[in-house]
Order: structure tokens, then C-alpha cells, then sequence
């Protein structure tokens, strides 16, 4: 009999790939739908993942001298109204609130809006105009800048079709507000958070990206200049991990926020602003996720290991348990890329193959099981999730090695991923390559094919008609290697600069 | 000259108590007013309290096996007519999403709503309705439970008369939801939750607090039983501080939130919620700042102290900062109440003294100033900010000593607050005496009288309309030492139960 191999994720990526990303976030638990449209549910596991992201990335931007605020969730109407640009890319799809009070619906026997409001006040959809109007009235002087503000908070966008963790009404970010002096100061700090991020991106996330800037289509509504750092998905789409954007002066100028320089002249100040969403639990599965579901890169891991207790009386329970409570006690006593080791002991009254594929399917790195036979010994039996190598190996070997193993399935899930992105990156200098690397080979799997293409343009208005038509998108303008002109693959004539081509996220 | 003595907060606190308020928080800088009607922006200084205190309140929930995870903003307008009373206490003032596009209002060249949704969305009060109909998927089986699940979010409730972080449109919080299999299990919850609070209030915020059952007419609307935390402000005063809530099965039932027991058999389940929130903010400048400004406890304290570095020129400059950022590393290295101790150092160019109030104002517990002939003798000066004593010692005493004078100042800081309220505290047994403890002897200070007052009454409905009259609430019904009947204050007939009355926020 012609038995396919048994994975726990059905389909696998290569069957269907966006029915597979679904099937991993429902069989690891990370978030469900909700009754209200285009919002998710962000259950505990997947949760953790957002807050252990939190706190490394909240470390970062206070080593890099920004404190946390808080501003409204709602921006008067009006304010939009001023930056022209904002308002073109953000006021189409927004909640907007426009009473005050239910009452009773004599009706429907139900309730009505009631309390109609002054003005409509909007949802964040992004808070460049709610903060600039405090920070107008915060900066007066030279002696008041920089303002290196970040908020966590949740924002809002109408979305029509979502897609959990990736496109969805209701998200949670983090944005950053920035406001200096000089322009060189404010491209510094624009520089600057793209680095934390991408900094993030491979070092916790263990997601290779590529730092660039966005073509003036693709930049943020008002920007003058946006950064992103895109990651190589399995499908080889592009995702866009974090953007930063220099506003120039145009928000300073829509706002008012100046400031009498050193010199007593009065001058507009330039601003920044910079943000990372739960977007990234999106490329977190879809960077490392197999067929057997969720794998977590161990920095983010909300549990390092999982331990199995398997026995088959009261007796060896007894055992048994101590034993792995005090393997516990001992693993939770070392420390790994500055938090404590945390370790859960899944003592649940189910089959041993239920309880291991439950974790599998979480992505917990290591597994550790116990029984009778290991306890007799000394010794356990561990299992990486992430290459599926089992070994049985003597306690105090498996906490000596606890936390460089740790380390070997960090950066092997990085190097994975890198290797993945470099051989699904091509240099294509012609039209006719272009359109075969972006057009399906099998039509049945539409979803897996192309990769990035590394390409001299000559200008986005020369290329957009063809990449409509593939419907392949400009991902950035690397901003590395990136100084030597050559010949635009389209046009045939002098290219400054190459882009990343890719179809995206 | 008759000199008034010189206070950095004017008015003072008996001068004028709400407007103090409000004064300490400008000069604190913890937050202010927006554009947007009732929401309130949280300054960075502000922002970093609630930080703490998210920090703390994390762990002691994550201690009692509760997991994070996140919910929707909007909650659907049909969702919040389901629980008859819950209706009643939350759909009459909230933000109603009605429109999810702006469109060119060609009328007045901005921007009009457009797209009406077909059912309005209400931005979430608090969380019941749209958490309960994701339990209600999530509960099957006995073996789903408990589900024991907290969230920290921002919540929307329309005030029409707001004042910063004490009622607020907008305010931040956490929301408890647990669901159990048993009516024993779930008041466990319930009376375990306002024993973290308060273990809290007390430990962390030094404020001193009186665990207790609201009555009937106080409960949360929707619950069979509510508990709280209430503590003494500076005016004498209540202020609610946190609340547990024993939901019964009222909302299981409302939302279908059924499990097959252990014998086959489906049974409703037993729902909780609790809930604290920036108002805590509130409660912590009300009970500790003083005509100086803010005082910070030092478990809370965005930063442990400050240095304030003087010198007169360049060289001593060199010196003096050298000196300094040493220091700062060696009491870095220390801990305190689970966290790196934290030091600012202040080497703005700003006169002295302004430099020392900025900090007296912010409520820094200490303050170290360092000059040319501290150096020399290898010693610093200190200042305490709650009890204004200041001495000079050496350094290496400074440090050996540090974590313990935040110790002193910790304790003392919960010390005063329950002298006062101890004071401040009597046991009332007729109507002449209640009337004469809530009447103001002096009508110019209106704000500061009478204090809690412990009486016997009969029940809710016998003494409403003398509260009213006085303005007067029962804050809650002690759950401490309130076993022994007595007699009603007002009615003179029996009473089981003594409460706490007293002015409330």
C-alpha cells in the first residue's frame, strides 16, 4: 500500500499554501476569528509570542532613548483633513464613530444609536495626526527636542478581506513618534529604527530581511522617505516586516509643530514615525512553520521546553513527576538571551501521542519525555523540534548543553530561512526572464512559484504596467551594494539603482 | 513680612484639593487633556507608572495561572442586548461605530462618513459580551476548564465630566475572565483576585486598602456578587480601586456557555471578572503627593533617584560627571523589589535649583547631588523626597544602604497613608452623628471632611435617601471582623453587617 507520509497539518504547503497557514494557527492555537468582522481573537499562545516580541523590542527602543506614552484612540475628523496625502491613504477605510449613546428602539424592542456627536471622531488608523497636535504644543524650543516617543497600542483599518495576523480590521503595533531638530537628525533616526528592526527581525524572529527604500508609490501617505526591511515567506511572496518613515517637514508644516532654534529663528521641525504590528506572528509562521505545524524560534518561545511525564501506575507517577519537577527547578534556574528559561510539565490525563503532537503542533523547541526506564538511568530523551533529531542523553548532559542547544536551533532556523531566501533570489536582466520567473509553472499551485528578482529599473512609472499585469510588486531598493549603475531590465537604458521584485503580502 | 512658606504646588492641598489635583499632575508631568473630548494623553513620566505597575500586576496574575491573550475593540450592538442589566448599566453612554469609510463632502470640501455598517459596533465598556460568545465556542467539556484568561486593553466609556486618569472617556486596564465548572470554584476565584489587589495596593502602590462586599445597588451590573478595594485619599475621600465580580451564572446564560460535566450531564457555567485600571494613577497621587508635587513609591518609581552633578567650570565638569556616572553603574548593579535599580542622571543646562524642583516634582524618593568638594571627601549628599531629610555620607554607605532607605521610604509612604486613614476613620452609631461627620464644618473648603465612617445598617433601601441628601455612598461592606450583628445607625432596629460610608470618587 502507497501510504502518503503522515503530517499533522492538512493540506501540507505544498497542497495549498494559504489553507496550510490557516490549518498551523488553528492546530498551534494562536488566534481564531470573531463574531465581529475582520477582528481576531489572539488566544494565550499566540499572545505570548506578541508579548516576549514586546519586550525584546521594548528594550531596544528604551537603549535607543525612547519612553513609552499613550495617546487617544480617537482622532477628531477634521484632523485628517490636513496632511492631503494622509488623508488620500488613510480615510477611506476607517471606523468611525458618530453617536454617543444607545437607547432603547421601540422599534425592534432592541437599541438604536442615540447622541449624535459634534464631529465624527475616527479610529486610529495610524496616529501621525493625534500626536502631532500634542506635540505642537509640546515643542517650543530647541531646548525641548528630540521628542523620542513610542506607543504600543491597537489600531484600526477597514479591511475587506483579512487574513489572521496578516491583514485584519483590528491590530496591535507599536509606533513611534519622533521630532528634531535638523533633517540629519531625523533621517539619522529613520536609519536608525530600521536597523533596530532588522536587528530584531534576525536575531530574535530568525528572519532573514532585506533593509531598502520604498519607491515613492509604495511610501507611507505624507512620508518623504519610507524604509522597510521584506522577509522571504515559504510561498517565496515578500512580506514588508516594519517600515520607517522620515515625514520631512509635511506634518510639521500641516500641524504647526515649530520651534525657535538656537539662533531665536523660529523653524518647522522635521519628524519621523516608525511601527511593527502583529503582522510579525504572520511571518513568524510562515518563515519557520512545516507540515506538522508551528515551530518557535527559541528567543521567543513562551515555553523553551516542554516535559512529558510517562509512567503507568500511582506509583511511577509519583516518581516519575518528582523527577521532572526537579529537572524543572534546574532548567528554570539558567537563563537564555535575557529571560529565565521557562519550562512546562504536561502532567494532562491524555494518550502520550495526543500530548506529543500537541506540542509539535505549538512549535515548543525542545520535548523532553521521562519515564521509568530514563529515571532508572539518570537520563532523558529529548526531541528538537525543529530538525526532529531524538537522542537520549543523561540529565546533567541535557543541562549543561540546554542552552547552547537553544542557541543551535536559533541559528539554524535562520540559516535555514537564509539559505531558503538565497536560493529563491535571482538577477534577471531582461523582460523575457522577468515575465517567466513570475508566471506559475503549475497552474494547480498557483501560490508556489518566483522567488525575489534582483533587477536594474530605470524608473517605477517604466515598470508598473508590466508588474500590474504579473501582478509582482517594487518590495524596496536594497540599501546595501546598490552603487553601481547598470541597465534597466525593461527599458534597456541607464538604471541608477536595483529593486527587490517580488509578489507580496 | 508675613511670608506664606513656599510650596511648588499652588494651590495647596487644604487651599484647594481638586485643583491641587490637577496642578501636581501638570508639574509631574503625567499627563493632560487632548483634543479629543475626554480622553486624556500619558506622558511619558505617567506612562512609566503604569508600566510598574502593569509589570507587577503581570506576574502576580501569571503567579496564579492566568495567561494573557487579546479581544476585540468592538463589541456588535446585538451582543450588548443579551444580558438584561448589563444592558442597562453599559449601553447608555458609549462610542457607537456606525460608518467605516470618509468620502469628499462636497458641501464643505472635507470629509463625511460613508459606508453605514449594517449592525452598529460599540468600542468595548468592558469585555463580558464579546469574551463570553469566544468562551462559549471554546467550553465543551469539564476538561476545557478553568479557563482563567486576562487581557490588558484600552476600554471607551462616554463621560460627560471627566478628570485626568480618575474618569476618563478613554482609560487603560485589565480584565480578568475566568470560567468554572463549580459556584464554589468561581467565588475562589472572585475573593483570590481582590486578594491579589489588594496585596498589591498595599505592597506596591504603599496604598492602604479595605477589602469589601459593594451592596446590591453598587454591584457591577450583571453580577451576583461584586467585591472591591477602597482606600482613603488625601481629602478623605474613597476612591474605588479594584473590583471583583462573582457573575454567577447570569451571563452563561445569556451567552450559552455550557459544558458536559464528569457524569455526561451539560450544565451552565460559572463566569468572574476583575478588573483595575489607570485609575490606580489616580489613587496613587491622591494618596501620596504633597504641596511639593508627585511622590513616587519606590517599587513604582520610573527611577529609583536622580543625580544632579555641580560644577563651575570644564574641568570640574570632567571630574565631577566622571564621579557621577560611576556611582550611577554601582547602584545600577543593585536590586530592588524584583527589577534593576534605576538612576537618572540630570546634567541639563539648567540653574539648580530649577533642576532640583523639576525632580521634587516628579516625586524622584531620592535625590543626589554631587559637587567638587563631595568629590573630594568621596561622599555625596542625599535627600528623601517624602520625608524632605537630607545628609551627607559617603558613598560607599550611600550604596551598602540604598536598597534599604527605598525599604524606609516604601514603608513609611504606607505608614502615613494608614495613620491617616486611621484617623480619619470613626464608628458612627445615630443619625445625629453621621449628619454632623458629612456636613462640612467649614463651607470655603468644602473638599476636606469627614473621612469613612464605620455603622451597622439595616439594609441598602433604609438608608438611601439620607446618602443622597448627604452625598453619601456605602463604599463596601468589610469582609474583615464584621460577624457580630448590631443596630441599625439610622433605623435603630437590627443589622448583621457594619460598611464603610464616606465620600466617594
Amino acid at each position: 500500500m502507497n501510504k502518503a507520509p503522515k503530517t499533522a497539518i492538512s493540506p501540507t504547503r505544498t497542497e495549498d499554501y494559504p489553507e496550510w497557514y490557516q490549518q498551523v494557527i488553528r492546530a498551534a492555537d494562536l488566534a481564531e476569528n470573531s463574531p465581529v468582522r475582520g477582528c481576531m481573537v489572539i488566544k494565550p499562545w499566540g499572545y505570548s509570542l506578541w508579548e516576549n516580541m514586546q519586550r525584546a523590542l521594548d528594550k531596544m527602543f528604551k537603549d535607543t532613548g525612547h519612553r513609552n506614552a499613550y495617546f487617544p484612540l480617537f482622532i477628531p475628523m477634521s484632523f485628517l483633513e490636513k496632511e492631503a496625502e494622509h488623508v488620500e491613504g488613510f480615510a477611506k477605510e476607517c471606523a468611525v464613530v458618530t453617536h454617543h449613546r444607545l437607547e432603547p428602539d421601540p422599534d425592534t424592542g432592541g437599541l438604536r444609536p442615540a447622541g449624535p456627536l459634534e464631529e465624527p471622531l475616527i479610529v486610529r488608523p495610524t496616529s501621525e495626526t493625534i500626536i502631532g497636535a500634542m506635540y505642537a504644543k509640546w515643542v517650543q524650543s530647541y531646548r525641548d527636542l528630540p521628542i523620542l516617543i513610542n506607543q504600543w497600542a491597537n489600531v484600526v483599518r477597514w479591511e475587506m478581506r483579512t487574513r489572521l495576523f496578516l491583514r485584519t480590521a483590528e491590530f496591535l503595533w507599536q509606533e513611534g513618534h519622533t521630532v528634531h531638530a535638523t533633517q540629519d537628525e531625523a533621517l539619522e533616526e529613520t536609519r536608525k529604527m530600521l536597523d533596530v528592526y532588522a536587528d530584531f527581525a534576525e536575531n530574535f524572529m530568525a528572519v532573514p530581511v532585506i533593509k531598502g527604500e520604498k519607491t515613492a508609490g509604495e511610501r507611507f501617505p505624507g512620508a518623504d522617505m519610507t524604509l522597510s526591511i521584506e522577509a522571504m515567506m515559504q510561498d517565496r511572496k515578500a512580506l514588508q516586516a516594519g517600515t520607517s518613515h522620515f515625514l520631512g517637514q509635511n506634518f510639521s508644516k500641516a500641524q504647526e509643530i515649530k520651534f525657535q532654534d538656537q539662533n531665536g529663528e523660529v523653524a518647522y521641525a522635521w519628524t519621523t514615525s516608525w511601527g511593527v504590528s502583529t503582522r510579525l506572528i504572520g511571518a513568524l509562521i510562515m518563515t519557520h512553520a512545516d507540515d506538522d505545524g508551528m515551530i518557535v524560534p527559541p528567543k521567543l518561545a513562551p515555553a523553551h521546553a516542554v516535559i512529558l511525564p510517562i509512567y503507568r501506575d500511582d506509583q511511577q507517577r509519583a516518581e516519575v513527576l518528582s523527577y521532572c519537577q526537579n529537572l524543572k527547578a534546574e532548567l528554570s534556574a539558567l537563563a537564555y538571551a535575557g529571560r529565565a528559561v521557562e519550562v512546562e510539565i504536561d502532567d494532562r490525563d491524555l494518550r502520550g501521542g495526543e500530548k506529543k503532537w500537541y506540542h509539535v503542533k505549538r512549535g515548543v523547541p525542545l520535548r523532553i519525555e521521562i519515564g521509568p526506564k530514563d529515571l532508572a538511568k539518570d537520563a532523558v530523551f529529548l526531541a528538537r523540534r525543529d530538525t526532529g533529531e531524538q537522542s537520549s542523553l543523561a540529565r546533567q548532559t541535557l543541562i549543561d548543553s540546554f542552552t547552547s542547544v537553544l542557541d543551535d536551533i536559533q541559528n539554524s532556523l535562520f540559516q535555514k530561512a537564509l539559505t531558503m531566501r538565497e536560493a529563491n533570489t535571482v538577477v534577471l536582466s531582461n523582460e523575457k526572464e522577468f515575465r517567466e520567473y513570475f508566471t506559475p509553472r503549475n497552474p494547480d499551485q498557483p501560490e508556489i512559484h518566483g522567488g525575489f528578482a534582483l533587477c536594474y529599473f530605470e524608473s517605477e512609472e517604466t515598470v508598473q504596467p508590466l508588474l500590474d499585469e504579473l501582478k509582482v510588486t517594487i518590495r524596496c531598493i536594497p540599501l546595501a551594494n546598490n552603487d553601481t549603475p547598470g541597465t534597466c531590465f525593461l527599458s534597456g537604458r541607464p538604471a541608477q539603482k536595483q529593486a527587490i521584485f517580488a509578489k507580496a503580502y
